[in-house]
């Protein structure tokens, strides 16, 4: 009998959807356990959902349970052989794919949401001017890592967990951002293709067409306000230099 | 002829010194590249010192070049055998308490540094009571983790890359929350004591005893201004409620 395997986040995308898209892409069957946002903070800090520090996306698999997201995206990697056959550095290419997607992209985009609308939108037009100088250099960074190797995928001929963290990073970011990805995409031409590849890919299409991704992007409790006044910010705000 | 090791990041504690106190508790001869503060971060995006994605810490290693701190524990961890003989779980168990340490306690003590003098002292006392909350929360996990367990450190009875980065993130805790840290450390014996172990190894004591650490925490441009305000803050606020 295959091991029991649950992972507990909010009913959104954010931290935890190329987690999903890996586990769903490996063929893992798993529970997805989604919290309803709103939900009370403190009861997850202090019970065993939380997992060891009180906080998630959590991965329960067998007996095991991991917290954290790039500790959780290593783990899913080892687990269903990503890793086999790399040495230190294979292992750190992925790995820093993955961090810089997570964090530089995926977290920056998470910031941007959560601008409190009580900020004037001058400033508001400052951070996000900020946010978006550092988001773009990432995607052409990682479109220059992806052209130096003659495989589609970070992972080679199949997607690693790392691709999925680089794809949710694109899509997050086009969610948010709009046209100016856009643009950046049209001079990222291996992220795009490596994009379009990823969405063919069965168990992926299958998954997206059953509509079952969450339709929310992050927990923030003024996600719609936050996106519209960054589409008038980018209709506005000229596009950042990020070179 | 052993392989050239060159850390690079800025001139102070920051992302990168439990990488510089692993390479120096494991004995790995290395240079210390620190960035002057205030050097064009432009230059850096767009030079090779800045890594594949234009930031720093970089860690080179022979050929290797690895960027993003946590991918660069991971490195790190592997290349002196830390992971030998680990099951998945128990590198996942390494690497989350690495990442909880890094993300949230020292990423977010750098942005209680990083508050802009500018934001009225009621905003910024809001912040660090929230920056605040999350830390000590954070510590008080750790120590529950460790507890757990009947070796002194995360590694075993040595300590492991882990166990740097909880410890780097302790003594920054206490450079800019000062007592309010103490009085957490005193209900988180388990890590109070691990820390004291870890300071008594011969090659750190050195290291320390030498004046080797950086003084500076971060490139805050007015971290002097902002660690002034915490002080404030701390002998002004309550003990923030973090169960």
């Amino acid at each position: 009998m295959p091991e029991r395997v649950l992972l507990r986040y909010f009913d959104c995308l954010g931290r935890a959807q190329p987690i999903r898209n890996a586990l769903v892409d490996a063929g893992v069957a798993f529970e997805d356990q989604r919290i309803t946002i709103g939900h009370s903070w403190r009861m997850l800090k202090e019970q065993a959902d939380g997992g060891p520090f009180g906080s998630l996306p959590v991965l329960e698999w067998g007996d095991d349970c991991v917290a954290q997201t790039l500790p959780i995206a290593g783990y899913l990697a080892r687990r269903v052989g990503q890793y086999e056959g790399l040495d230190a550095m294979g292992i750190a290419r992925l790995e820093m794919v993955a961090s810089v997607a997570y964090l530089d992209v995926i977290v920056e985009l998470a910031m941007m949401l959560w601008v409190p609308t009580a900020v004037p939108d001058s400033e508001a037009a400052t951070r996000f001017s900020n946010h978006e100088a550092r988001i773009l250099h990432k995607v052409d960074r990682l479109d220059r890592m992806l052209a130096s190797r003659s495989e589609p995928f970070f992972g080679g001929h199949r997607p690693a967990v790392a691709d999925f963290f680089v794809v949710e990073a694109i899509d997050m970011t086009r969610a948010v951002l709009g046209e100016r990805l856009d643009a950046a995409l049209r001079r990222a031409p291996r992220l795009a293709e490596m994009r379009e590849r990823l969405a063919r890919r069965d168990a992926i299409a299958r998954y997206v067409g059953e509509g079952k991704r969450p339709t929310r992007l992050t927990g923030s409790p003024n996600e719609a306000e936050s996106l519209a006044r960054i589409r008038r910010y980018v209709e506005t705000a000229n596009p950042v230099k990020f070179q």
